[in-house]
């Protein structure tokens, strides 16, 4: 006779990609737990596209539950859905993307305008020579969000609040979809660091490797496979892992803990910005 | 009814020591946590000395117990104490550094090594010029163990194995105790980089910026009070954090799962290599 909780869980397709795959792994992994408490997940699901996202939009909004877990990956869209969503006065958390300007909604994940503050830190390190940096942006549709503007902007700031690191100069290129036949070697001439503000900086890792450049710094997000294989080849430097399995697990246990135990929840729950270098990634890690 | 299970737990004081009180608050969440399940914790406490330890030593080896926390700091000592331990069959997991040659007693901590030679590369990133780095030894008689023997071994290696990073010349200076006052402008004539393989780079840090020295990098360990007031100020540029909290609650987690679950555990637990700059510092980091 337990009373059930639903809860509407509304991400992207996860299948072939690791980062939604993680997320979706940690919120089986709360589910699991919880499930005795009459925790009930309902998976609505979107292809990377609009159309997509649009007509999963409708179902959402037609389904009647207690909680929402939501990754806004289309922002105009998503405030437009949030927007609509309030009406129903149910309470949603974000996950991976926080598109709210007010504490309305609660929110796991990075703060992404820091992370790409701490990537201009770690791109600074060697300031004695003159250092040429290409921001290369590989974009779907899907990456004109906010999350990846926010890194830009953030990296851009650090540099803007350090006047004295005046022997930094910037580029950018934007190429679309993940083609490394879109690259070269033109794009990398004279440059020393390439900042990629999303998951695919194996892409460039991949083409300077097959080109046979070296000593270019590059830093990029995500423990995927491929940005590890060159994290460990010493191609990629850094990458900032945003730990998409506790952002999952995060987003649940915050539902169960309002809803189920009616506890006073914090709004906001900031991932720490972690740094990935060879030296410190471990394939065993989560222990 | 229920079965008690008595741990002894074997550590330094904390008393004005940041990182032992955080390795308690594990300790005791994971006692609070588990007590139910009929865990009763006994504390044996040692100043850091080690005429201390060893009287400790003594009613540690009297105490009749189902299992043992224990952090090992006087290595020789320590050495000893296990082999007469290990008469009484008792489970015996370390905390924060691991002294043990076989696979025989279990570790929660860092891998000491691993965590010498990521400052190396941390420390390597200005490659463009001749580089003077000073790895400054500030000890106590506790400092004489192998985990900070292991960090500086670890950081030598990394250079060796990195045969192209030519421009780095390497000295180093042990003072006594924690005095300020033992340091002089000397001993920084020309250098770049300090290394301080322990929790006492704030000492550095402090005797710089009185003394207006700047662009020296600093690296060092654990997140004390005073090593982020430094970070904070753009004085100290890297902490390698070791979750001391973590590893104190995983410590008594691993005797619960293997005493009280009978489960088989595995026997080395790392905890990850944390690297900490002042742009992904959160005060309210564990959230």
């Amino acid at each position: 006779m337990n009373k059930k909780f639903h809860f509407a869980v509304f991400l992207p397709q996860y299948e072939n990609l690791e980062y939604w795959k993680s997320q979706i792994i940690g919120i089986e992994k709360a589910a699991i737990e919880f499930s005795k408490f009459g925790i009930v997940l309902d998976y609505f699901f979107y292809d990377f596209n609009v159309v997509s996202f649009k007509e999963a939009v409708k179902k959402v909004l037609e389904f009647d539950c207690d909680g929402l877990l939501f990754a806004p990956i289309f922002y105009q869209e998503s405030v437009r859905f949030l927007a609509e969503y309030e009406k129903k006065d149910i309470p949603v958390v974000m996950i991976d993307s926080n598109i709210s300007n007010n504490d309305e909604h609660a929110y796991v994940g990075q703060d992404a305008f820091q992370s790409g503050y701490l990537a201009g830190r770690l791109i600074s390190f060697a300031v004695k020579n003159e250092r040429q940096i290409l921001i290369f942006k590989i974009t779907r549709e899907i990456e004109s969000t906010s999350v990846y503007l926010q890194r830009i902007d953030g990296f851009y700031s650090f540099f803007k609040d350090h006047e004295e690191l005046t022997n930094f100069k910037f580029s950018e290129i934007t190429i679309k979809d993940s083609g490394i036949d879109q690259l070269n070697l033109e794009m990398f001439a004279g440059i020393n660091s390439v900042f990629v503000p999303n998951s695919r900086a194996y892409i460039v890792a991949r083409f300077l490797e097959q080109n046979n450049i070296k000593g270019v710094r590059i830093i990029g997000y995500d423990l995927l496979k491929e940005n590890i294989e060159y994290l460990n080849k010493g191609v990629i430097d850094f990458l900032i892992n945003q730990r998409p399995e506790e952002q999952g697990y995060m987003g649940i246990n915050h539902l169960y803990k309002k809803l189920v135990l009616q506890e006073t929840v914090v709004n906001t729950h900031y991932i720490p910005l972690e740094i990935i270098l060879k030296e410190n990634y471990f394939p065993a890690r989560k222990g």
